[in-house]
């Protein structure tokens, strides 16, 4: 059994030795731009580079090492009939789940500006947010989604979720579809945007949407940045509509040198970091699934290619 | 019945306005320094002046309206021989939890580095730590340091206790004593204070036993300056032995404009916020003591004082 590897970091090493640990049976191929290679039984990737497509042409599946689709569905019909299979969890949910908690309870407790006012040398207590006054609107109700409403909860958060179909959850308020935005948004104040990035949801937040969240509302996001419209959002946070916003996600990533956010003290910048893959543990599961497919049993996790995730 | 209120902060009026409303029979006297005023029933305050003493001669008790008794046990036998009372909780225990969990996984996840490093306009992925290498160990396991362990186990952080006398919870590996303090500090990575002030706590966190942690610990303390050596902190931050310290109270408050914290961008000063009282629970929660003991009934949370808590 061959498998074709390819990393976007470069970093191939820990993940041939963890596979030959974990199933010996396969060689792995490490991908590189230019070079033949042998036809492969699986492919391993996340964000493939458009010369690697020919590669796929004999897999039997492709699976995914980070979160999101996007960046393989973008290929379209270029991509072989086999199933596109995600990590199920990996450790990545409760990774988001703490950037995710860290930064609400960060607004809500405003120690943002507590050291914001220490860096200054001054001491002083300023007014305290009400936790009813401090609804958490998670877009995204999948495994990642929950994972972070379920962290939410215990603080007392008033907790609202949004999904794409319909949901019940116990202790949130649940909302869906076009027809439930509006009310979702207007009364969110930290919006948690955790969406998979499709057409439906690419722009989703502009400056039509985001003008629905109260004045004063935070936003997280650790989705993609196609989801927002960056220029929008520093408006709307210049005008202090938005009180603040941690970005894990841009448009284009590394955030360019000159990008407006970098000056933007209400804009917390972190580098793609929410979730971080953990490779043995993603290993493990994609082993799993590849002697199952051997067996001719089915898999969990598998891409819908018309729904985008 | 007279009840008589002090407040530090000099703002009476909306406690005076509860009182009148959930205890309607009470006239609520503000004490001011050199006014006399008639004998009280009970008094409410928290961080009397000396001046205050005589006027609680006739009091049957005295209710404590913030957290920890230091700083009216220190007038020892100046104080009448009646109840002094805690709040039981009042909304801060899960403050507390909050801005401890708010810390940890700052910590944790490095991201008072990101920002650090995004105030700089670098944009760069750090490696991560590891949960297991990330043990959190809570000094004081009452009902503050109760709830922020509560609050820590669902992230999966490994959690330890050290209490005065030995106690078992599930999940959390207990330590108790003098004895069992090294042991304590020498596998605890982040240390959270949360211990009452008392003889045998206080200057508890000198060199000696903050160089026991471990090398990159972090130390949060949220119960009193005088439990930290703070010219010792300083010395094992500036070393590097200890990575980091988000502290919420000092030996002076507010924290003197001189004082070399302001200067160490490892120290996260915040003005003593972590819990803030809430005031119409506090209220809620004296007056139903109030009917309890002019009904001759018991009442819970009665300060210990040869504990000092």
């Amino acid at each position: 059994m061959r498998i074709l590897l390819h990393r976007a970091d470069g970093v191939t090493e820990p993940w041939v030795r963890d596979f030959a640990e974990l199933l010996p049976e396969a060689e792995v191929v490490v991908w590189q731009e230019g070079a033949s290679i042998a036809p492969c039984d699986y492919a391993v990737l996340w964000m493939p580079p458009d010369g690697l497509l020919a590669d796929l042409a004999h897999v039997k599946a492709i699976f995914l090492t980070g979160a999101g689709a996007d960046a393989i569905l973008k290929y379209g019909d270029a991509l072989p009939p086999v199933p596109i299979i995600r990590l199920g969890d990996a450790g990545m949910a409760i990774q988001m789940a703490e950037y995710v908690s860290h930064y609400v309870l960060r607004y809500f407790r405003r120690l943002d500006e507590y050291e914001k006012q220490a860096r200054a040398g001054s001491w002083a207590q300023l007014p305290q947010h009400r936790k009813e006054d401090f609804s958490v609107g998670v877009m995204g109700m999948g495994a990642l989604g929950m994972r972070t409403i379920e962290a939410l909860l215990p603080f007392g958060f008033p907790v609202r979720g949004w999904s794409r179909t319909a949901r019940q959850v116990d202790g949130v308020q649940c909302f869906s579809g076009a027809d439930g935005l509006d009310e979702f948004l207007s009364g969110t104040r930290v919006l948690v945007c955790m969406l998979p990035l499709t057409p439906d949801t690419a722009n989703l937040l502009d400056r039509a949407r985001l003008s629905q969240l109260p004045q004063g509302a935070y936003l997280i996001n650790v989705a993609r940045g196609a989801h927002v419209a960056e220029p929008d959002l520093l408006a709307l946070v210049r005008s202090g509509h938005i009180a603040g916003a941690a970005l894990d996600v841009f448009r284009n990533e590394p955030l360019p040198a000159p990008h407006p956010f970098w000056d933007e003290p209400r804009i917390t910048i972190t580098p793609h970091i929410s979730a971080l893959t953990i490779r043995t543990e993603s290993i493990r599961q994609m082993v799993g699934k590849i002697r199952a497919l051997e067996n001719g049993e089915p898999v969990a996790d598998v891409v819908d290619r018309t729904r985008g995730y």
